[in-house]
Formats: C-alpha cells, sequence, structure tokens
C-alpha cells in the first residue's frame, strides 16, 4: 500500500495491533498460554456475487505474515465470484495469521465492492469508456484504493495521480474545476488560458455549464479554440435538470450544424448505471461517462473467514461444513 | 491521523499530490500561468441530512494548509445537520486549498456516513449500548476512523485499539472468537482457559454458539465459571436462523431458572436498525448489542464545495445563489 | 355559444336535430306515431363529484326549447356538487325535451370536467393565481368554453379573447411566444419591440428562455427595460429540465441581488396539481401559474337524465327509484 | 366545419381573432410595427403515439389562411404517428398564420385523442364491431366533430346524423331510449309501435333491460316481433351489475332453445376496452359493442409547434435542434 | 358429539385409537415398556388470536379420559385468546392423555377457526342479525359443529337442525330454495303453497330472484301474500351481478312505494365481512345477511401442546422455556 | 363413512334430518301438500379449478337413497376437474334427493379442497415423498376423511390409522412426539428403548430437535443405534429458525463424514409448497416433507346444485342455462 510508505513489516504490525479487533489478540493470548498452535486451515468466502478485488494486496500482506511458512490458495484479482464462494484458503500455524482476520476481510470487502459497482456502470455503458471520478466521495486514504479497484472493475481511467499509478494507467483524467472557470469569470477566457499554458498531453476538454446555457457556451467554446478543442463536459446541476439525453443530442447537433463534428461530448453528473443505460439505450452520442458516487457509495461486499481444518482434522463450527470446500477456480498462490 | 503517524506537512503534501482529482492542479496550474490568486469563499454542505464527522480532521488538514492566513467557520464534529446546510465555510487565497478540495470533501463524505448510521442504530437500541465492530468490513487503512465515526454517532465502543484511541475511550470492546473455540475444541474449557489467562479487566463474557445449541451451552458455561461470568454472547448464524427474539427470552429464563441472573446476554450478527428494533419492542433482554455491516457499509454523505465569492464580489456557477449562504449555527473555528 | 352567432332558434335546431343521438328522434317519432305525449319529470344526475358548469348554457337552451311551458329546477353555476346528487330537473311535456338530452348532457359533461380539475390547481396554488392557457389542447370551437370553465373553477384569467369575455374578464391575459423571440433573433431585441409597440394596459412580461440559460437572460433583460418590466416568464423545456423549485429561487435571489425587486416571476410548462403543490411546499416565489394541458385535458364528468315521473306518477326503469328525488339545494330557474 | 355553417373565411377569423391565444396577437402586432414578416418552417410534433385525426380540418384552414402562398407538408388522416413525430409541416410569412397556432393544434389535439381512444376498443373487440355514441359526453358542438374522429379510429358507426355525415357513413346507428318505454309503459307495446311505425330501413333492435329481467323480456320480444327482430339489446344498469359475459351467454342460449337464432346481441353500458376484451376472451356471442365515455372521455394528444427555420437559416429555442426534422412519411398537401 | 350419538366411551377410544396420530401411541407403548409414567403439565397455546371455540367438547373428552385423576384449568367456551395464549394446561399421568392430544387439538383448531372468522362478520354488520348457513361447504359430519361455532362467534341462527340444538336456539333459519319454485314454476304459486302448507310458526319469506328481476317479482309477492308475508331474500347469482346496495335500496322504495312497509329485506350470496361492511357503510336497509362460505372456509386456528414440567420439574423443549406459563385468565374445570 | 359405523340407512337418516339445511325439508314438505314430485335432473358444479374428492363418499349415499330408482352420472375420485365443471348429475323424483343437498356437497366440498391444496405440495416436492400429518388441525371426526384426501391428492402416508386404512394404505406414518424424548430426558436413552421396544416394522427414525443442536444430536443417535437408524427427523421450531435448506446440507455432510450415509432425513414444520419449492431449488437432500397445516387449513371448494330440468323439460334460475350442460367426461355410476 501507499500513503504511509511503511515498509512492509510496520504495515504487517499495523494490521495485526492497532487495527485488529481486539478479540484476535485474545485468542492468540490465551492460546499461547494454553501452550496451543496447531495448523488450521481458515476459508474466506463472499456473501453475495461480484468482482474479487484487493486480492493483490492480501497476498502481498499474507507474504509477509507467512515468512515461507503455509500454503495459500485464491482466485485472481478481478475474478468474477459467486454468492458464498471460497476465494481464499489459507493454511498455518494459527498465531501466523490469527490476527491478521481484520485486516484481510476488510482489504477485499472494501476493494470488491467498489469493483463490482464499477462493473455494473461499466456494463450498462456498453463499450462507451466510463472514468472514475469519486475519490471526493471517500477517505483520502483509500480514495486511490478505491479508483484502483474501478479500474480492476472495468473503467477506463480515474481520477487521482495515485489512483491511475495503481492501476497502472499512464496518467490520470481530469478537466477542469467550476472553480477555475468562475475565477477567469468567463468560460471561453478560461479555456484560452488553459489552452496557452498546460502541456501538451492534456487534452483540451472545457466545462461548458457554469455560466451560460450549455449549447450556446458549446458553441463560444469551439469557435474560440477551433481544432485544439478536443470536447466539451456537459455537467448541468440539479437545479438546472441535470444532463439530459435531449441535452446531448441537441449539444451534438448544434456542434455538428456548425462544423465542429471531431468535438467531444463528455458527460458527468450524479450518473449511475440506471442513468447510463437510459443514455445508451435513447442513442445519445456521448464520448465518454464520468461516475462518482454510484462507485465510491457501494457497499462492501461482506467476507467471512471459517476454520474449517484444525491438525489436519474437519472441524467447523455449527452451520458450516467441517473441511475443505471443494472449489477448482482456487490456485496455489504462496 | 493515524496510520503513517506522517508529519502533518507530509500528510498535507499527499493529500494535495497523489490523492487530489487532477483537474484542480490543472486549475491551479493555470491560474498561475494566468497570473491569478484571488481570496476566494468556498462552501462546502451536504447532499442528505445526518450526523456532521470528519470535521476534526479537515480542521486538522486546513490549519497546516492556511498556516495562519484566511479564516474558516464550520460546524462542531458531531453536531446533526440538514440536507444541503452549509457545514464549512473558508476564505483565503484560492492557491492554498484548490487542491484540497478532494481530500476535505472525502473526509467528511466517509466519517459522516458512518457516523450517521450508528445513530439510526443507536436510536433504535433506545438505550442498550451499541458495540461497533464493523472494522473487518472496510479497508484497514480506515477500519479505526470508521469506529471513531460510529461512536461520534452514539455507539458506546468499538473493536479495534485504534479506533478506542480515537474515539477516547479507555479501551477496545472484544469477547473471543469462534476460532478459539474451534482450536480449544470445547466451549467450556476455552471458557476456562481464558478465564484463567486473560488480566482481570478483560470482562469474561463467552461466546456460546460454536459446538452446542446455544441454551445449552449457556447452562454449561454458567454453571463451570459461576460468578466470574460476565455474560454469554449470542451470535447464531443465519444457518440456523440468526438470533431471534425468542433465544434471547429463553435463553434468560433457562439461565434465571439456574440461578444466573447476574450473567449477561450480548447479541451480534446482521443486526441492523429494523432488526434491533423489533428486540427492543418485544422487551427481549439484551445487555448489548455487536453491530458490524450495518454501520461499515453506510454510503458517504455527498458533500459539495462551492466558490461563492471572489475577491469580496458574489459570484457563482448556474444552479447556485451568489454569495455567502446564511447560517447562524457555523462558528469561527480558525 | 358564441362561435356561430347563431340565433337561439337555430342553436336550439341543430342541438336536436344533427347533434342528438338520433335514437331519441325514433322515440319521439314513435311517440308522436302512436299519440303518445305526456308531462314527464326527468332528472339529471352527475356519476362523481365536482364543480357544476355548463348550466348557464343549458338553461338558456331550455328557455328557447320550453317555450315558457314546463318548470326547471338546478343548482348553479358553478356550484360544488357531490356523486349523484340531482343537478337538473326538467318538468314538460316529452316532446319538447326527447330530442335535447345530447345537447343538455353534453353542455354539462365538458364544462363541468373542465372546471372540476381548473378547481384541484388552483387548490394546489393556495392563493397564488393561476391562468388557464390550454386552449390549444381542445377543437376550437370549445376552447373559449373551456377558458370559461377553466374561470368558473377558480383560474384568475385565461388566454383567448372569447373566453376572457365569456368568464366576463376584462381582457384575455398573455405574454410573448417563442416565436416573436425566435424572429427577432434575441431576447432583449425582442423585449424593446414589445415594449415600444404595445399598449400601454398590456404588462411587460418577458419570457426568457429562447436562447440563453433564464437566470442570465433574465438579468440582461431586466437591464434593459428597467422599471417598465413587471415579470418574467420561466417556460424551460423539459429537454431543460423543466422549471424547477430552484431555478425560480435562483432568479429570484440573482434579480434581487440586482436591485429587481419588483420584477414578478411567471412560472409554465407542463404544470399540474402535483407539481403546483410542489412549489408552494417548497416556497418558490411564484407570481402566478399558467397551466394548460392539466385543465385542458381533464375529461368530463358523466351525466345522466332519467324519466323519473309519467303524467304525474312515479315511473323509472329498473335500478333507479321512481319518483322524484328529494334535493333542497334545487331551486326554481324556468 | 359545420355547426356554424359559415363561410371558410368567417371560420378563419374566428380561429385567428376570439379563439387564438392573446400572445399570437402580441406577436403579429410587435413583428408588423417592427417591420419584421420573414418566411419562416413550423413544424408540429404530438407527445405520444396514437393515430392523427383533425388534419383534414386544419388543411382546410390552412388553405384558407394562406391563400396559395407557402407549403405544406403533412401525414394523411388516420395515419399512425410515433411519439414526437412531425406530423405538419408550414412554410410561409409568419403573419398569414402566427394567429393560428392555437386554432391549429387544438384541432389535431382533440380529434387525435378519440381517434386514438377509438383505436385501442376497436383492436379489443377483435372484428367485433363497435359503434360511438359519446356525444352526450363532450360539448355538443364538437360532440359530431368527436364521432368522426371514433370512425377515423376505426368504429363502424357513430349515433348523430351529423356525425354519420361527417364520417361518410350512410345513416347513424340507434335503437330506442329508455325514455321511450317508460312512456309506453312496457316493452312489448314499445316495441310494437316502434315496429310499426319506423321507416323500413331502421333495423329493429329493442331495448330489453328497462321494467324486467333481460332474459325473460328477450323471450317476450322475441315472441312478439317474430322475423322482424333484428337484434335485443343489452344496457343493464350498473344497480343490477352492468351486462356480464355469462348475461350475454345466457341470453342467447334461451334465444336458441326458443327458436330465435336470427336476433342478434348487442351489448351496451360503462364499455371500454378492458371489458370489451373480457367479453372477447371469453368468448362472449356479442353482435356488436356500443361505447360511449372510454372514446368521448379521451384525453386531447397534446402538439407542439416549431419555428425551425427563418429566413431560409435554421433556428430554434433552447431544446429544440434548429432546421428540419427529417420525416420521408411527410408529403406535400398545399 | 352428535351424529354417532355413541357413548362417552366409545368416542374416547376413537379418539385415542384411529383417530389418533400413530406416533402419539408409539410413546405410550415405548413410555409403558420402560415403566415410566409421570405426571406431566401439559399446556395447550394457540398460533394467532381469536375466539376460543371446541373447549366445552375438549372438557368433555378430558372428563371421560382423566376418571376424576388430574387437574384441568382452561379458559371459557367464547372466550377472546391473544396470539400464542395458554388456553388449556392439563396435570396428569401421562398415559391417561398422550394419546388424546391429535383430538384435543383439533377440537380446538377447526371450531376456534369457524368462530372467529363468525366474530368478523358480525362485527361488520354492526348489529344487523347474521345467519350461519354454511354447513353445505363442510364434511356433514361437522357442519352442525361449525354452525355451533358460528353461533358461540356471534351469529344469531344457523341452518340445520342440529346446529340450532348445539347451539342452544329454539330452531333452525331457512326459507325456501330455489329448488322448490322451480318445481312450481312460478315464484307466486309457490310462495301461496309454501303459506298455505308450512306451520305458523317458520316466517313466510320468499325468495324474489329465481324467474323474474327482483324488484318485480318483491311487488308480486307482496302483492299476492299480503300482511302474512315476513319478508324478501335477494340472493342474486353473480351472473346478475350478484346483491347490490342500490338493489336493496330500490326495492325497499319499490315496496315503501307501494305500502308494504313491514316486508323485511334478506340478504345472501357470496357475503363475506368486506361485503356486509360495505352494505352497512351505504346505509342499505337488510334485515339480515345470510353467510355461508366466508364462516365455513375459515382455516383453522393451529393449537400446539408442550410438555412443560415432567415429575412436578419444570422440563421443555428447545424453544420453549421450561415450567409453568402464567396466565391469570385460566380457571380451573377439572 | 368410518366414525359412527352406523349403518348406512341410519347415516342417511342423519344426512337429511339433523344435518340438513332446513330449508330442503321445507321444500319436500310444501311440494309434498301440493302433490308435486317430478323428475328432476340436478346438476353440480364446482366454483374453482382442483382434484374432485369426496366423490365415493357421495355416491354411496346415492346409491342408498335412490334405491335403485334414477340415473347418476359423475367424474371419478381424484379427477381433475376446472372451474365451473360440473362433475355429478342426478335424475330422479325430487323427493328423493331434495334433503341431501347439503350434504352432498358438503362431502364434496371439504375434500376436494384437501386434495387440491395436498396436489399443489407434492408437485412442489418433485418426487419427494410427503406425509400428511395435519390431523390435529381439524375436528377428529373428519380428522380420517382429511387424510385420505390428501393421499387421493398425492401423499404418500399419512398418519392416524384410520385414514390410513381409508385411503387403502398398510399403515399409519410416525416416528415419535418430543414428549417423549422429554419423559426420558435424552434422546438417546428415548431412542435405544424405542428401539429396543416398537415392533421391527416400524421405522427407527428419531426425532433430534429437542434438547440438543440437531448436528450434534444426530451423531450421537447414529452412533447409538448403528445400522438399525433410519433416518432423523428435523423439526426445528419457529423459535430456533425452522429447518432451513443450510440445516439440512449440514447434517448431511456430518453424517457422511461419520459414515452414516443410509440414514435418512425427515424434515417437517411450518412447511408449506413455497417452502418446500425451496428445499427442492436448493438441493436439500430430504427423504421425506411432513406436511400438516397446508393441507389440512386449505379451504373447501365451493359446489353449487341446480336444477336443470323439471319433467323432461329444460329449466334454470336466472344466471343459468337450461338443460343439461354437455360434459363427456361424466359416465354413468348409477
Amino acid at each position: 500500500m501507499v500513503v504511509p510508505n511503511l515498509p512492509a513489516a510496520e504495515l504487517l504490525d499495523y494490521y495485526r495491533g492497532p487495527a485488529a479487533d481486539v478479540y484476535f489478540q485474545h485468542a492468540v493470548h490465551t492460546l499461547a498460554g494454553a501452550g496451543l498452535d496447531p495448523v488450521v486451515t481458515m476459508e474466506f468466502f463472499c456473501d453475495r456475487a461480484g468482482v474479487l478485488c484487493g486480492m493483490r494486496e492480501a497476498l502481498s500482506v499474507l507474504q509477509e505474515a507467512l515468512g515461507g511458512e503455509g500454503e495459500v490458495w485464491a482466485l485472481d484479482e478481478g475474478a468474477p465470484m459467486e454468492a458464498r464462494e471460497v476465494v481464499l484458503r489459507v493454511r498455518s500455524r494459527y498465531s501466523l495469521i490469527g490476527c491478521l482476520e481484520t485486516a484481510l476481510l476488510g482489504l477485499l470487502a472494501s476493494s470488491s465492492g467498489w469493483a463490482t459497482a464499477a462493473r455494473e456502470v461499466v456494463e450498462a455503458a456498453a463499450g462507451t469508456p466510463v472514468i472514475s471520478f469519486g475519490a471526493r466521495h471517500v477517505h483520502p486514504l483509500v480514495g486511490p484504493v478505491m479508483e484502483h479497484a474501478a479500474v480492476v472493475g472495468g473503467c477506463a481511467g480515474c481520477a487521482t495521480p495515485l489512483g491511475a499509478k495503481l492501476a497502472g494507467l499512464p496518467r490520470p483524467s481530469g478537466t477542469m474545476p467550476h472553480a477555475m472557470i468562475l475565477l477567469f469569470g468567463d468560460t471561453v477566457k478560461a479555456a484560452l488560458a488553459f489552452d496557452q499554458l498546460m502541456p501538451g498531453d492534456v487534452p483540451r476538454i472545457v466545462l461548458v455549464d457554469t455560466f451560460k446555457d450549455e449549447a450556446e457556451e458549446a458553441l463560444r467554446v469551439a469557435r474560440a479554440l477551433g481544432d485544439r478543442l478536443r470536447g466539451v463536459r456537459l455537467d448541468t446541476p440539479m437545479e438546472r435538470g441535470r444532463v439530459t439525453v435531449e441535452l446531448v443530442k441537441e449539444v451534438r447537433a448544434r456542434l455538428d450544424q456548425a462544423g465542429h463534428r471531431e468535438v467531444g461530448i463528455f458527460v458527468s453528473g450524479g450518473l449511475d448505471a440506471p442513468r447510463v443505460r437510459q443514455f445508451v439505450a435513447a442513442g445519445a452520442p456521448v464520448n465518454s461517462f464520468g461516475v462518482g458516487m454510484a462507485i465510491a457509495s457501494a457497499p462492501p461486499i461482506g467476507f467471512t473467514a471459517d476454520v474449517k481444518e484444525v491438525a489436519g482434522e474437519p472441524r467447523a463450527k455449527r452451520g458450516r461444513i467441517p473441511g475443505l470446500t471443494p472449489n477448482p477456480r482456487l490456485h496455489r498462490m504462496l
């Protein structure tokens, strides 16, 4: 992981100590006092279907924790998973992993929730690229983690530099905020300054809903920037009825009538899978969708860890079937 | 913040840099190139009602960022807030805060979502203590942050050491996991070892659903530990119908009939506000509720930051009313 | 009635002849052949509650038809009526009224339906004036009739000259259509010409959603016309999200901030009672509502005419109770 | 049009003057004062799918208004139309048509609403003829217009002489009203008089629910009129449960058992498409359906007229795409 | 019980033997083999609220079975009971009652279900008498049992002689069936014969919907029987729309207009509580309601018997609380 | 029928007398007084689709009543029937059958209702045997009748000796009740005594939810009885979440892991068709289902008897078609 730039060992200490549910520490303490440390097999399963994410981080933590002992089987990062499917199986002395249960479950829960929500939006978009820009809706320590998960779920880009790096993308995606246009006091002035001052590899995409009706502003900007304009972004606020299918079609038609056929249209503002489906079904000529809250607010997918074998013997609590759960999709990771 | 134990200045760099939406960096770069850096007033408002949380972190970041310049007004950590209420107002040169918008919004969004969900459960419990133990459902970097928010929302305890510390509680809450009992192979054996080995200030609360019917096991444990038993925990799995009102009443009655009136009953397992309300309405004799996913999976509350004044003049984008929004509840923080 | 400017006798012929259901003509013909023409009492009742309208026209037709014979009792134009209440009772030789049943029922049905729908919208507006302008949604022969009914139901104005005359209003209500602004090519140009050329008693109310965002255009027009501007009309199309509560509040705020506190706001576009209630509940500062389809498309209220006495004896068909239905609200009209 | 028997020029004056929304008159007045009268192209589209009706009247008005100038394209009377399809396009100097917008829209709105509702009922009847007799539910000036639209929508007959004439039918449809039977005091007496006195081309169809149970009365009438009886009409009132599938089947069976297999059964009374579908689905032997309110109360279909070109240049208001909307189904009418 | 006219001892043998669930016989056999026959306390509770019925029969069976041993507490026949309330408690050697559980539960289940449904209809009737005549909808061995329960639930009469006897009524209620009128071929002929031939204490109530419309037939019958006519019964079939509020009002009005104010109106045909409520709410002048299927088809109320003490010690299965359930409403019966 | 062991003649007297609706006795008395006793044809039809049951009893009653006169056509016991299908036709002098209508209808109504409900559950079980044990939910005079109907509807077994006899089964089905285990105080002790003392042809099926968790108890019992154990019964109470799919799968797995693959699993407790479908859909390894209330509480199917011919002439009341209803499925029974 990234923020802390901590060595893996320190991170492991954090996960086993201040970030672990204290009753796991009770267990390890009591077992040690009783002289018990058998090899156990634990299985981790999800409570609903989705896209598995967070496994890369989980395996990294396990590698540090096991130090060469034990065995780990898992599904791959990004794999689809069914409800109650076992996605991870760890066999080791209990003392090595007992206090890691909180962290391992949490790594999978958050990221799988985000990746699954992203997958739904991406499928709704039916081929039109979707950009995740919801970092503002989660704690900044995990904003880039969320964006990585969104890309694992199918997003074509994300907004923060670290999110892009985690996801292996060449650079983050972004245009300009309303604040910049408000400070310039006019969209065309802002657009000209942006065009003049930004490096060449930043696409000239101008936000056109700050001061004027979007159709009018789009034509003013297109006249001002000419061929250098890559696209306009529509982010119409709720108070003006959000971006509608008809608005996109009209802006497209008016740009085309004025000869600006190469200018793309980028849509954002309260989008979720049902609204994206409406744009697609209506044939709205959208070049990309920007989605924030619909991915960032995805509920985590609950994971559960079960002891299934103790010292080679099948054992489980009431409600679970003792012994290993067959899953041929798992493969040996460590 | 805690995990990284980073100096405030490094954390500020992280928030403005790798964790910031890149278009804010475009804005700051372009404005600087154009020689513009006016004093602006930004207002932050929430998109739905709830409990404000994350403000303590937000103010700490702003203090570092402003370095004595500017002014900040806000509501207090834990304050109730109405839909679309302005909870934070910052006046400063734009260059000092432009790139912090992502982080500030995210700090408020996640924590306010969790605190608001906790409040709902706590109100449902009508006076019976609620313990948060959902750290396992969020990324471990923010597990303790979530638990702090749960306590701000009214929870009486939480499960991780760092969560307890952030929330100013003397110690985390926790009993023993199923894993420990499975490794001992018998609940009574596990309970006796726990009693013998744990420090005296850890309450003896024993999980009684691992191997046997809860009523039978509760009586076995009570016989074995006698007066030292503080309580039993019911965490019946879904496969056995979860904990029901009737189960709690029966365990209470059987404990009472055997003379164990002082033994408390702690309930957990898939609880949310509606289920807690059912226990309360039916008069089930519960001594405390443990709640995980219902708080941890709370969607963030969306916050929005608006430029409302530029160089002392009211200015706003379409859809927003220029100038300051009156809110007598705000007070000067910095 | 008005269109034809026909003498009452010609209109009566029309109603009894080409516009009458032919089976009434069969009845009159057969009865005459059989030498039967008793005095009958017919009662007219409505099938649902509402506002009675059309009675003025009905009484005028009956006066011409009875020529001094017979008796007529009725409720007043505009009276509230309950479901299945008798609103009209006619006693005369059958031959005088037999062929008028179609016309009398139709006069009451259409107008009572419109007046009832208008009443619902007017009540939703809670004191803010409502203007009917739905003539375009009904056949032009009855457009002014519909507008008269809307005023009977409580509307403060209507849009056609004949409608206003029928309703006893000094003049019709109206501003300017989009077409006029489109032909001028600019809203301010159109507004200045309108102000210069229209008689002084026509209020200067300017439509501000044709070319630009409403808030921007409202300010341009207010600057151009100054004190002479009575109001702006918001008629935002569906493609731009229709007029919202927030739009009205923002336009009001921006006009006020620029010193145009006397300029009113007139709202139209797809309004019906539920949407009007939303504006009222949210405290949107609307000066009047324009309503079209919600009144014009009101279904007619069904009326039924029953023979209840023949030659002084109670008589009725199966399903109806013979003899007069007591209704102390009826009073003698002819 | 018919009632007024006005010369086309007088009707045109009525439509442009007292029946027009006054703001169109403001527009024409202001434009004239400003010396503007460009050639414009206006397009008329519907807001929902249905059967186009009223176009014959609309074209007649336009012919008078244009006096040979300009061009008109349209769909045919009775054509199916899709939601938001352009059904009429007019190119002319604005002064010729500006004040006609209210009338043209209204002509199409009412009649298309009625024709569309009739189509639904006719399709429900699956081949059994449907007769419109709802003139009593609309203002008598438009009763025959409504019946014409019902026939355009597929009805096989209608009840008023003028309605039949407008629709090109040889004669109106009708039997005898309850009033006639009540005045005779007995259904058989009434039927015999009707048979003796009515011209030979009026079918002998007798209403059989006035005094006695329908099955009993049908047999009495059939015995009395013998071969001359064309059919019986069932119009059972709501108080007797309306006409049911079982009643039709029983009357059919009892008539057949008594040898009256040639006597038809005509059903009326509160019929709408769902009830007609029930009769058809249950195989009830109905010879024709009489439908009133279900057609007469159809809401109008909203039409909108948009300026799309001014002096040969594409131009439109916000929300609409400037220039002509392609529709290959339109053909030149004037 | 009645049908068999069996001595109590034979009935007891039937209940313990061929009519008992065989596993109770297994239990008694095994316990006897093991030499176990402790005194047990069994409690019987209902699974939903209602009117307790069948207790009279249950106590009679218990008296025979216990032969003076043991103790029985219970609620009274006809008492209201809450969901899960203990309504019967038996203490005795297990061998005396073990095989009676099926019968005791069944006696309470069927009758309590019927009484509870009757209560709902009776309450709906708000004081107008309700007659139960649903014996035809249950097996004839229990038809009179059902009628007894209906009277316990509040019905004023029932239709079978044995039902009336069980319920302590002087005689059963009944008029004449359609069959009798069909055999006479005319309602008036049938009524006259009935009046002439039936004993004086049978009220002259004549069914008036067999051949003619009810209103017509009611007047014919009233003219024929004069003062001797106690009432008319309306039982209009579904094919004629069942009896409606309007029909009752019209028949009442027509009888009154002809001077037959003393003739009552008795309504039947598919009545249930909601329909009865409609008649009452609409003020229909009904003199009594006849209800069949709505009572006869009532689902039984499930009862459960639990061992709660064995040899004086609290004992119960999982899910139940050992020991007696406090219920001060119980009183000693045997 | 069975309980009373009455001679057929006495039963007939009971059905015609104390158990008959008294108005049929009025009819027979009046007709006799008037000297009328024609041969009539009566048809019996059902008001909804289902499985016909009770016909065997009905034909037995008719045979006794007709004494060789008349004719009877019917469908077979157990035949499927459509809504309103004629299932029985009787031709005889009216005096022979007039007073039997209540009994004949009731015999068919109750049993057809039960058989139809059983059919639905049996179809839900998709081949897994269903045992009826709901005798405790109906009056014990008809408990065995209900069980017979359940077998006609497809059940593989039932619980009372007389029910089994009526249904032609070799013996009733049953294990052991909770009461027996409670009296022994331990499930294994009870099971051992049962095994030792019961005849060899009673399958050793042990109830395993009385004192301990089902999985634990099932293993204890299996160890104790070894090969002699035929199965375990799961009847988990509502307070413990009822039997779930997961519980069945886990008990199966734990039995298999311990080598008890031949031990079956029998499931009961609040089962109805939807819950049975869930078990089947989820592949739960159930060996048989025990169903009580879902069959026993089935509402009766209403039957109606109509006179359709009198002395060879078609005749019927209003609402019915005179004469015989064609139904080629009927065949001559008597």
